[in-house]
């Protein structure tokens, strides 16, 4: 198995905790996104679609979203579970994790790709050109805010994000990387907790 | 456990496609929403998302997303495997059920809500209100041609999406109904297929 990372990218990052989490070590080879490593033809036999994270598998097949390697790590190596032990919590996780993506994520996404100068011609994930649109900066600050007090409500009543346990789900939510108000006094106390545990340092 | 579904909205019926495809049957209860039933304050009770698909498992948790309520049948009913029989299975079915929802169903999406005018201030799924962009129009329909030629390549080697058994995969797809090109000859082909299953019906 190898794991194709960018020490430097986020998109890896949800992928390097997850397997911290586990307890898992795996083989890893950086890809330089500075100097475009990820466009070369040497890269492109590896993932066709020239991203990161990436991983291949001992038979050769290669995933390529942080969604399914962390899928194929679950059922490879279920303890610790992190996406549910059991159908129940299966589905809860997936439940939240499925929110945080669409409200958490893709809101500050949204905002900062339609801001930053070096998205100019490259607003959305992917390898087609979409321009920048200004009002979408708006939205996706209005968006976090929205989605950063419906999980400081949640976190009043829950440890972790699903429970009592940790799951992707907070790990999907670390990896935003969104700062809490200060008023947010559950959110702060979550993301202390997450931001001292080993795998936030990987 | 009961099933809360509303047959006239699209987004319970990837759910009922994936019950059908297992061979399961669960207790339907149909919400109104053309009578606005699910802002009620009893459906509220039920789902406090205000919103339809929802599972209640037999000990009364309640879960919300098309997502969670598919994974939880997975895990709880594991044959056919609609998510995986293996973990490489698992992986490769969540990379591109990811990439469906990421570039297909929020394309279609952002087309569709940014310019019907049943949704003038409600471009975003979800409980708040957000206001028409109409540049996501012109953009939503590109990335929406976008997607479309990368599913037609994809399935001129696979005879369902994610290789030669059909996944959640395929239901994703399906469930965003969008009408191939003439020229797409194997997203046609496998539009037929999908389009005479009995889970098409339902």
């Amino acid at each position: 198995m190898k794991f194709y990372d960018c020490e430097t990218a986020p998109s890896p990052r949800r992928v390097r905790m997850f397997l911290a989490e586990k307890g898992i070590s795996v083989e890893t080879v950086q890809v330089d996104l500075g100097n475009q490593e990820q466009h070369s033809e040497a890269f492109g036999k590896i993932n066709p679609f020239h991203s990161v994270p990436a991983l291949e598998l001992d038979n050769g097949v290669v995933l390529n979203t942080s969604v399914g390697i962390c899928h194929y790590i679950e059922a490879a190596h279920p303890e610790p579970a992190l996406i549910g032990a059991d159908p129940m919590k299966r589905g809860q996780i997936m439940d939240l994790d499925a929110r945080i993506e669409q409200e958490g994520f893709l809101a500050v996404g949204e905002a900062f790709r339609n801001r930053a100068k070096s998205f100019k011609n490259n607003a959305l994930v992917g390898p087609h050109q979409h321009a920048q649109i200004p009002e979408l900066i708006t939205r996706g600050k209005l968006r976090t805010q929205q989605f950063m007090h419906w999980l400081d409500q949640l976190l009043e009543h829950n440890e972790f994000i699903a429970g009592s346990d940790i799951s992707i789900a907070d790990i999907t939510a670390k990896w935003i990387k969104v700062e809490p108000e200060e008023e947010q006094v559950h959110l702060n106390r979550w993301f202390s907790e997450i931001n001292s545990r080993p795998s936030a340092k990987v």
